[in-house]
This record gives structure tokens, sequence and C-alpha cells, in this order.
């Protein structure tokens, strides 16, 4: 089901979300309720690409330990899929992948290949559940003319295809073409009981209505499912993936952290940030999001990198609220300013007081939380220094926590000096 | 213009984009053309907004000295608008205002301040091109039952509009509300002769399709600019941003990195790259690209981050090239992996040819940059080689170079062997 399905009960406006956590932002929200008849927003499959994708990421050398720690924890996150590097690639591939069908997971395990008899069976005989095949771009369109070359491409799939059925195994086709040969070819392997066609951008250019319409047209031409894999060239990878499911797509290809050629695909995280907007019960019911910071912990750490700053959910920064106006907000009502409740990935929020940007309702609840009474009056003047000092120079949270009990004991002092006098 | 407005020659297909660089894609691209009449993809304006949504970023703390080289930066990239924090946050955010107007930098100066007369009164007196006026969700909402809300806001929101235009400085209005609210409002201020009206999107929830939505209505409504601004909890600022432009929109907000509450808004790399894709002309005359990653890494050293591994255009991998499939591509034409020219922005491109997934057309480049010469069957024979030591240890690239020359040093003895013993 769509983001704003849902609406107010009092007064009938769509609310921004499922996620009763969000409900609070309903009255201020000008966006509408938006719910194709097709969408499977509400019902999305996950396939974890970070051992094939992931792998041709520069700083990406799995051995094999790492490899099948990676699987399990994305088997227990609850992914659908988990999708490995092609075992023709070289020998320790095949033998990667031959350990990982042994293992038992929970997730149903892929592997990415040409669309070749050889290659087809190579990836059977690992014992994989599902083979996703591709036909490069390049091959035909140097080999033969437009025309033949279409002939020729069908003719190929069609092998492959069916010879991956007859070993009772799961397939995916993809190619990329124009749009009138994508149909026909992809009307051709669906004819043939294909499981699922693919679409893809390669080198992230695509816009999220441009997915949407070639989506939408593709649904009314196939009957089988619709995986997509979008590149995140232009910032457009997780949007394009969601438009997708809005027209009707069933399969989403993502790696954690994002990880993969270039600048990588949509992230596993970002993905299900999104996600958990429009279909909360769905995306907390399937999968163990407080597993995903751990998950994402264990791929960094095999590929040297940082998680970034900004990484939707569990970036340092991603529940830190700083300006005066919107920590009082947060402080009242958590969903005023997050549509995220940390709390469903295992995370915390902060409500950053010590700048000059403060407000004076965050210090207050600050002296609060240091189990400190002052009048609201009083809490203001004390923001006021707060500012002050903060104005010179970057407060750490000792420094302003000193500041407020400073302020507090002189209280606390005059209070004493003018009981006696008095 | 928007993405793929024009069309091959030979084919009448249209192409993914107006860059000649990605023109080699046509005819595999199966994403339609899309071009609004009223879409401003190609004649959008930048409101840079680091020194203000950034410095509610949990690390900012910007001294007077960095705001002024973060500012004279952003201008010399040839962003329209710069966007400071409210002069009446403290008495360091006036005196810095007051000191950036003062610059006379190429950028027109905004500052971001309540909806209030005092407030619009030291905007205007610190001497900015624009004031950028905003009336919080709360405060009304609790003062005022609605219906009586709408009457005092309009009221407040036109006194504010004529005071500011009336020191003839640029205003924009924005306010959170429901749809039909918004509507009413800001044909108000329209009538009044606000320059912008502003959307946003404050906890980062709303998707592509219902950013047109609302753009597309109220671009009947008004007839003053539309300038937006997009969170990036869900991953979806820079595909929003987009999403607006293409249904009227004509500001966008960006920070450098994206930096702001929580992990931020529309970065301005990333939504750079998204729109040199669509509009490459505007944005290659427009900009100085080139700066883009020394104001990026000013930025990060100010706020002490580091920019992420995957950051579009600038992060270590952007363009990076590692599967033996892609990279025969890109070696023989880059744009059928790259929709990004690396040159349009200084840096460069990178094809890792030292792992496991490598093919022989990348080792045969390399063998090329060394210097060396081999036949096919030769370099064929040495990809062999270097995949299997790829299987068992991470290669660098002076490993992989010593195997190349060495098995080259190899091919010429056994030649010299040959040679004198026929």
């Amino acid at each position: 089901m769509s983001i704003g399905a849902a609406t107010n009960g009092t007064t009938g406006l769509p609310v921004p979300s499922h996620n009763a956590h969000a409900a609070a932002t309903a009255t201020t929200s000008p966006y509408q309720h938006i719910a194709d008849f097709i969408s499977n927003v509400g019902k999305f499959k996950i396939i974890e690409s970070t051992l094939r994708e992931g792998e041709q990421f520069a700083n990406a050398f799995f051995d094999t330990e790492t490899k099948i720690k990676i699987a399990t924890a994305l088997s227990e996150f609850g992914v659908d899929y988990i999708e490995l590097t092609s075992p023709c690639a070289s020998p320790a591939s095949r033998a990667d992948c031959e350990a990982i069908c042994k293992l038992g997971l929970k997730a149903k395990i892929l592997t990415h290949t040409r669309c070749t008899l050889e290659d087809a069976k190579i990836a059977c005989d690992c014992g994989v559940d599902g083979v996703d095949v591709v036909i490069g771009t390049s091959s035909f369109l140097r080999e033969h003319s437009h025309g033949k070359d279409m002939a020729a491409i069908t003719k190929q799939a069609l092998e492959v295809v069916n010879y991956i059925k007859s070993r009772g195994v799961e397939v995916r086709f993809s190619r990329a073409s124009d749009l009138v040969d994508l149909l026909s070819l992809y009307r051709a392997v669906d004819n043939a009981g294909v499981h699922r066609v693919g679409i893809a951008d390669t080198v992230g250019c695509a816009s999220p209505r441009q997915v949407y319409d070639l989506v939408r047209t593709l649904r009314g031409v196939v009957k089988c499912d619709i995986e997509c894999h979008f590149h995140d060239d232009t910032s457009c990878a997780v949007a394009n993936a969601y438009s997708a499911l809005e027209a009707g797509a069933t399969h989403i290809d993502t790696s954690v952290l994002g990880i993969g050629e270039r600048n990588g695909i949509a992230p596993l995280g970002a993905f299900l940030a999104r996600m958990i907007v429009a279909a909360p019960e769905y995306v907390k019911r399937k999968y163990d999001l407080h597993r995903l910071k751990d998950i994402e912990n264990i791929v960094a750490e095999a590929v040297h990198i940082n998680v970034p700053f900004n990484n939707p959910v569990t970036g340092f920064c991603a529940f830190t609220h700083k300006a005066g106006i919107h920590s009082k907000a947060i402080l009242n009502s958590p969903s005023t300013y997050e549509i995220i409740n940390p709390e469903d990935f295992g995370m915390s929020r902060y409500v950053h007081f010590a700048h000059r940007l403060t407000g004076w309702n965050s210090i207050k609840s600050r002296v609060e939380q240091l189990g400190l009474h002052m009048t609201d009056a009083q809490v203001k003047l004390l923001t006021t220094k707060i500012k002050a000092m903060a104005d010179v120079r970057p407060l750490a949270i000792d420094d302003a926590d000193s500041i407020i009990r400073a302020f507090h004991l002189d209280l606390q002092e005059k209070d004493t000096t003018e009981t006696w006098v008095n």
C-alpha cells in the first residue's frame, strides 16, 4: 500500500504515512495520497546484491569467510534473495557459490551469469535457487545488424530460459535495449515462463518519472515478476526503486551501503528508510531492522570504508536535531520532525542543545535531564548565557552542562541569601 | 529542457541525455523522453543554504572567517543565492550577516527569518538582497483554532511581505500546511507581489510523484517563482528536486555535501550531477564545476566530516570501473557506462584492472599504458594468471604491474631463446 493511504479520522485528510509515529504531521502536510492499483509498495521483495554488484566495488575483496558471514547476516536480516557473483568469474567464485548454497540459509540464493548454456549449466550445478541471466549490450550489436540481432537474441534467450527451467531453477532474464525491442523480447521470455524480467539503469541516468512510465508500460505486457536495478550516479537510485514499485515492479536490487560499480546502487538501509515510511507494518514484520547497523559495519569493515556521515538511519547525524524551533517540536512530539522512528532500527534520538541556534525549550529539557529545577524565566535567562558562549566558540555538551550547573548553583545561593536576608 | 529532449538522428529514438558524451547509449536505453512545457529543468536557480540549513548540521560551527570563505567560494562557483542564518539567532549571526552583505559578492545574499515585522526589519537593516520568511508549524496551531488561524496567518504574511517589499528587498514566503490552506495562503501573498513561495519537505518523507503533483498544482495557482527545499531522510531529496523542476518549480535549495538538520538536504554536488545529465550546456555554462571538489573539502574540513565514499562526482569511487564487461566497454567508449563525463568536473576516470573479475581488455589496456607489446593471445594468457593471483588475495596496482612486467620479460626471453635456437 502506498504512502498516505490512510486518512486522518477527524478531518478526512490524507496523512503522510501509515506509520502512527508520523501521523501527527497530517494537518501540516500538503502532499497528497498516491496509490495506484498496480502498486507493490506494500509487498516488494529484496534481491540483495552485496555479494555480486558489491563485489564490483573498487575496494571489495571478499574471502570465503567474509562472504559466508555477509550471506548469513543478510539471511537473518530477512532479505528474500542473495545474489552471488557468477561461478564462471573465477575458480574461487565458483567454490564460494557452492559453499553458500550448502549453508541452507532461509534466503534464496541467486547467481548472475551471461545468457549462455555453458554458464547456465555451471550455475545450476552449483545448487543455486535461481539464475539471473543477462545478455550484454555490446556483443550482439557488433556481430549482427539490427533485425538479425533480435531474432538471434530471442532464440538464445529462450534456449537458456528453457534450460534453466528444465533444471527446476528460477530464472530471470535481462537485456539492455530500446523500449520496442525490450517489450518484444520480454514478452517472448514471459510466454516461455520466465520467473522475472529485469529493468536496469546501468549508468544511473534515469529519473523517477521515466522509471514509472517504463515499468508501467512493461507491467501491461508481461505476467511475470519485474526486478529493478538502479545505479546511483545522479542520486536517484532509491527514488527510482520506489517509483518502480508504484508502477508494479516486484523485486528491488540493493547492496549494503550501496556498494557496487562506481558509486553503486540503491543501498539496503536507505531503501528500507524509504519503504518503512510507506509500508511500516510490512517492513517491520518482514525485516529484522535492529540488525541493519551491524550488517553495515561488517561490510564497511570488509571493504575499508566509513559509513557516510549522512547515511539514512545509521549515519551519525540521522536522528540529531539542532535548530531551536525544531528541537522544541521534537521534544513535544517527535513525529513533527521525524518521519522515521529511530527505535524501529534500534537507534536513538539526540537533540543537540549546546549551540548558538538553541532555543529555551531545548535547554529546559536538558535542565530536566540533569535533574535540576528552574522556572521558565530562569531557563530563558540561562539560554541567553549559553547562546552568548556558543557564539564565541563551539560548546561541547560537558561545557554546556557546566554552564547549566553553575547557573543553577548561583540561583540556589541567591535563593539562600535572599531567604536569609528576608 | 528535460532529459532526453534530443533525438537520435538515425533512428528518431530519444537519446537519454543532451550530453553528447552520453549519446552512445541511445540505442540501448528503454527510458523515454519526458519534457513538460512547464519544466524548468533547463533554467533552474540554486539557493545555496550551507550557511543557514548547513549551520543546523550537528557538527557545524562556522566562525566569521569560515563563513566568508564559504560564501566567497560559493559565489565564485556561480550559485545564484547564498542563504544565511537569521540575524536574530545571535549577535554573531547578525554581525556575520552584515559582513557578508558588505563583501559585494556576485551571488545575491538571503537570510531566513520568522515571519514577523521585527525580524524582517533586522534582516533588511543588515543589507540583504532578499528575506526568506517562514511561519512555523506549531505556533499558530496552538494559539488559534482552525479558521481564525488562517485569517491571522494571512494578515501577518501580507504585513511582512508588504514591509519587505517596501524596503526594496526580495521576499519569499513559506508555511507548512495542508494543501487547501497552502494554496489559499500562497495565492494571497502572490497577489501581494511576493517574489517566491516555498515548498518544503521538512521531515524528508515526500516521494517524487507527490512532489510533482503538488508543484504542478501550485504552478497553476501562483504567478511567482517557486522555491523547493527537500530533506534527505528517505534518500529522495535530489529526485524530489528534479521532479519539482519538471513540474515548474524555479529555485532549489542545496547545501554543500547536503549538511543540515539530521542527514540534511539535497547536496549541491549530487544535485548538479543530476542536472548536468538533463541540461549539460546550461549547467556547464553557469557553474564553475571544477571548483566543486575544493568547496566540498572546505566545508568537510570545517565541520569535521569525511566526504562519503559514494558521493556523486567527488566520492573516491564515482568514476572507478571494475567488472570485466564494463571495463571493456568503458575503454572502447566511456559513455556506455558513464552518464557524467568526469572531465566536466575536473575529475578523472579509473579502470580497476587488478582483480579476479577483470577481463582481458582491461589487462590489454594496462599493458599498453605500460608501453609493452603483446599479442591478444598473450594478453589472454596473462589475464588468466592475474585472475588466479587475485583469487587468492587482493592485488594492488603495483602487484599487478609486476606480474605484467614479469610475464612480458618471460615472453621476451622465450622469444630470444627461440630466435637463438632457430
